[in-house]
């Protein structure tokens, strides 16, 4: 069976995540069912990384497997037709080898979290960025998130539910840079990375930005080992997966 | 009695737009109600431009009087707090002089629109840019726009029922931009416009980048001075209020 790579962009709010569940709508699931709508066909979509309810995507990447033989185009402007009105759609569409996996043949995922620090209320950002009232120290920030970066053992980031087999990863690059307009922007890159594991390290970051931890208490955080050492988890909203890679290729 | 000038953010979805209509919720209307909640008194609030429904702004300015003196921060915070649950925030707020108008000491105006050019359908923007299907040449837009910059007679860009007493306005600054992702931004500069006047504009520059139009269609239009000899009135949704200046000074 052909298959095909999908490059997916998604406002998370209304659902209840990637991943199909009973407890209401996800990504996957309209996937699903907008290939069924198409083909008559039972389709099991594939994504590179289960994303929570209420994180967005800018590029999710996913596969599935169709009976026939589609031109990769009107694929995706098919899927786009039966997907809305939801807010999900199919930003590219490419032919995949028959060994392609969206989630283990990919090489490196980009995550970005985006701040407003600010004090006025979000507006037209609303649900896009997480709200943050205190001033924060980006500079600060920045500077103890390179302390992360490089192999560790990331289980003081690491959710309890997390089933990684393993929590020593390597993060690829962590930056946290000031925007136009008050906004912060922590970008994260990896191979892969623990559940919850960007939104963790946020919280610890926020820690950092507001003063109340030094890049000390970061260090001494990830030494620990032990959840508990580390700050809360950020919210959801202000999470986007930005772009997977495969093969060191980042596609559209 | 003391005059504070606000700068202000909304999105413009849902509302019947900037002035208090009989007809649904305004942004003028939710801040003159937040000024009574907050103040006791009824409270007149004067905005620098009339921004239609649907339109947003990043940088509205108003002025509005209080019978107390105010710090103008906790002003602010005030307010804000007395807009909430609206998609409605007071930015920054400072104590005027007595002779500050934020409408008629406004020296110059700055909109910016944006086009998702691509073939999905919007997510995370949705409401915020116009979506444009068909590729558009965004350099072609660009050199025709610079036939409008200067000094005109705009009548063929000039809403039906525009009350400005000429159709002759200095147009400081009309450029187009590819961004990341698809998105064309138009920006256009001017001490002030013409009601519907960047959308108008907007309507015949899609004319030009999608190849219906040349630059001289656009010159042709101009020289009509005809507004049904231009193209369409864009759609409001894709529009800003960026930000107004006084005496050359732009508000934060």
């Amino acid at each position: 069976m052909p298959r095909y790579r999908l490059t997916v962009e998604y406002d998370g709010t209304p659902y209840v995540g990637w991943q199909r569940q009973d407890n209401g709508p996800s990504i996957q699931g309209h996937l699903e069912d907008a290939a069924l709508r198409l083909t008559g066909e039972s389709v099991g979509v594939t994504g590179a990384g289960r994303t929570d309810a209420g994180v967005h995507a800018l590029g999710q990447v996913a596969h599935l497997d169709l009976e026939r033989e589609w031109d990769a185009f009107r694929l995706m402007e098919a899927l786009n037709f039966h997907l809305k009105p939801e807010a999900i759609a199919i930003v590219d569409s490419i032919a995949a080898e028959p060994d392609f996996h969206a989630r283990f043949s990919a090489t490196a995922r980009h995550y970005r979290y985006l701040i407003a620090n600010r004090r006025a209320p979000l507006t037209v950002d609303r649900d896009r960025q997480l709200e943050v009232t205190k001033e924060l120290d980006a500079e600060a920030m920045h500077a103890a998130a390179q302390i992360l970066v490089g192999r560790h053992d990331f289980t003081s980031f690491r959710a309890s539910l997390c089933q990684a087999k393993s929590p020593v990863k390597t993060l690829s690059r962590l930056t946290v840079t000031r925007w136009d307009r008050g906004v912060i922007a922590i970008e994260a890159s990896a191979p892969s990375f623990l559940h919850h594991q960007v939104r963790n390290i946020v919280g610890s970051l926020l820690f950092v930005g507001s003063g109340k931890w030094r890049a000390d208490d970061l260090q001494a955080a990830l030494d620990a080992r032990d959840r508990a050492a580390a700050g809360p988890t950020a919210p959801a909203h202000g999470l986007y997966l930005i772009a997977v890679d495969y093969d060191g290729v980042r596609p559209k």
